[in-house]
């Protein structure tokens, strides 16, 4: 397959774009670069040393043989070169990664929360409209979130996107299939729920055919491809803003900080490890719904723990301290999730769980470069709100105090 | 109360505006003036002669001593000035009409789709996250529209904004509340589905307090203010992007061009007559949310008629004929369609209904303008898909063929 991914230079981008292009697919990068940026504008930087996208590219053709094409290209701003390159380039596939991913880059600041939501819904949009005059018939595979729903559920199992509800009508109930409803927690989690929405149009008026993987956190850093060459190695964040839960244990573990658990750490999530992420992706791309489909949803995740179960695992792991902190997040603090996967699995998804060797090469990755971690980078200090705020611990480790004394 | 209308200068806005300036509040227009431009671009104009936004406000002035002022800012692009307005002027209430309105223009080419979503989103999420920092405290009134949920009903009463579905636990069912789900037909309806989910999470994160209006079709066009002075006269929009349905067939009956009836005219809608739209947006603004409650959703329409009913009663009150034509839109032939609206009726609506009066007071602003009508700006031509496109009619009266013979 011709397959384009947009915002392929990115933490599950890259990998993506081996994984396909190793299994002989024509893979086309879009990226405006805007993470780079972004780690230029909070000043911290991937914990792994991480070439551009260009020296990348060149990198895996030496070591595979095969091309990854790039292309610099701003979805949320530049719709006439999209609509012309879909015209011209003609993809069988979409991947589209291209959005703001941090729930806390995007509550930082009304600054922040007014780029995500431009950035996230102009580039979704008008991906879709190109898509209607120069690629009716491409295949779009979104990248989606959980965490649309929220995380004060019911008790009920979530299922893959849809939910048959009951209507009372004049001539006694109705059954009628919804979108599972949404209830985002953050700016950036919001964002992708409006996406559901632009989906859900254009696959009705338009006949897009289009997939939605609501994703989990990801965790882990290499995958079969990225361990062939240093320079091929993936993105790993480490900071506040775009560090996630079990990979910033790992790092903290690591370099001797404590783990950081937010209230009570009583909080569930979904996760999926980086392997399983790219063969997701690559399984959705075979099983694409028929033009007049529905979006088709899938829960992208394997397991689901919660997060201070898994700080607890870590500590036993590495001998590490566990810290409580007060939450930035407004959110439940202790909540139950119960996920249905079964799609990904009749297709042949053979998960990658939390295994010890698994975690091991994570902790081993993070004392390698130990060397480029700003310990002060460390702590998650964007507040959801403004009294919220005021309650941060911003120095878990009390280097403050140290310096005084 | 000190009010702020975003939008103030449109079709509903303007009697807004007056409406609350009469009732003795202090009222300020914030508008792009977009509106006039699109005017421009389509090349039509208001059926009645309308006054630059400056000269209105200096008529009122004259005709009340009432002062409204004007502030030119295009909210979806000015977020710092917006944000320091609301923070110098601390308005109690916000009333927010300024996004993109028309279904027709928003579906007209990929770049209309485009604008209709940067600027909608943009607006609304711009404001919100600038209430949040300068204006926390104040009510937020926003227009939305009854066809979020579009028009294949189940034959249920659409409730006004919420509704209480059962979900299986392992536990037994449990009841949860969730924002009745909508399923929009077209890129401007989309975009107030999207407005739905940022003030949810907007009211929910940072307790703003927020009443959405879900409006039927607006009709009429005089309200007690306008008709104070020939300057004060309303917009009127006849053409086939901007005119809704109700009023475009009285235009059409006053100069003798065929009703345009799309389809079978099976769809139902619901309307409301101007008078009762501002006199609603006053109720509205005397039953504000308390900061923490839920979005408060009113049902803001006072009846329901199917297309072809209205069309037969315009032609039995004005002797015009009716003529069927292929539908521009992707859409339900027939629909039902039953409105809850118990809270406005609660607060003291007293609904205008289809008086013929009323529907001959039209009639006769038409006659009076007749002169600038452009009989070829009549038919809806913007189609909903490129294959609906090759079906239009986009010549009701047979002139071309005339031209021929």
């Amino acid at each position: 397959m011709r397959i384009a991914i947009l915002g392929g230079d990115g933490f599950v981008g890259w990998p993506t774009a081996l994984h396909l292009s190793n299994a002989g697919h024509e893979v086309h990068i879009l990226d405006n670069l805007s993470r780079r940026w972004i780690d230029t504008e909070l000043g911290v930087q991937s914990l792994t040393p991480m070439d551009s996208i260009q020296e990348r590219c060149r990198i895996w053709k030496q070591t595979s043989g095969e091309t990854i094409h790039f292309h610099l290209l701003d979805l949320a701003k530049e719709y006439e070169r999209l609509k012309q390159w879909l015209a011209e380039t003609k993809p069988d596939a979409i991947i589209h990664f291209a959005e703001q991913r941090a729930a806390p880059y995007s509550m930082k600041t009304d600054r922040h929360k007014v780029y995500t939501v431009n950035n996230n819904t102009n580039a979704t949009h008008n991906l879709l409209a190109a898509m209607v005059e120069s690629a009716p018939g491409a295949h779009l595979v979104h990248l989606g979130t959980m965490g649309v729903y929220g995380y004060s559920s019911v008790g009920a199992p979530i299922p893959e996107g849809y939910l048959d509800v009951q209507i009372d009508t004049p001539n006694g109930p109705k059954e009628q299939e919804i979108l599972y409803p949404t209830r985002p927690g953050s700016i950036y989690h919001m964002t992708k729920s409006l996406d559901q929405i632009l989906f859900q149009f254009y696959a009705q008026n338009d006949g897009l055919r289009i997939t939605d993987l609501h994703q989990g956190i990801v965790w882990g850093t290499h995958t079969d491809q990225t361990r062939k060459h240093e320079q091929l190695i993936n993105r790993f964040d480490y900071d506040g803003d775009y560090g996630t839960v079990l990979n910033r244990f790992l790092i903290q573990a690591a370099i001797g900080y404590p783990l950081t658990v937010h209230g009570t750490g009583g909080q569930t999530r979904a996760f999926i490890h980086i392997q399983d992420s790219v063969r997701c992706i690559e399984l959705a791309l075979g099983d694409a719904p028929a033009s007049g489909d529905r979006v088709k949803i899938f829960n992208q995740m394997t397991e689901t723990h919660r997060v201070r179960d898994l700080a607890d695992l870590v500590a036993k792991l590495t001998g590490a301290k566990v810290k409580n902190l007060p939450n930035p997040r407004k959110e439940a603090p202790e909540n139950d999730l119960i996920v249905d996967n079964d799609q990904f699995l009749a297709l042949g998804l053979n998960p990658t769980t939390l295994a010890e060797g698994l975690l091991s090469e994570v902790v081993d990755v993070a004392k390698k470069y130990a060397h480029r971690i700003d310990r002060s980078r460390v702590p998650a200090v964007s507040a959801w709100t403004k009294d919220i705020a005021k309650t941060l611990d911003r120095d878990p480790e009390g280097k403050d105090l140290r310096e005084v004394s």
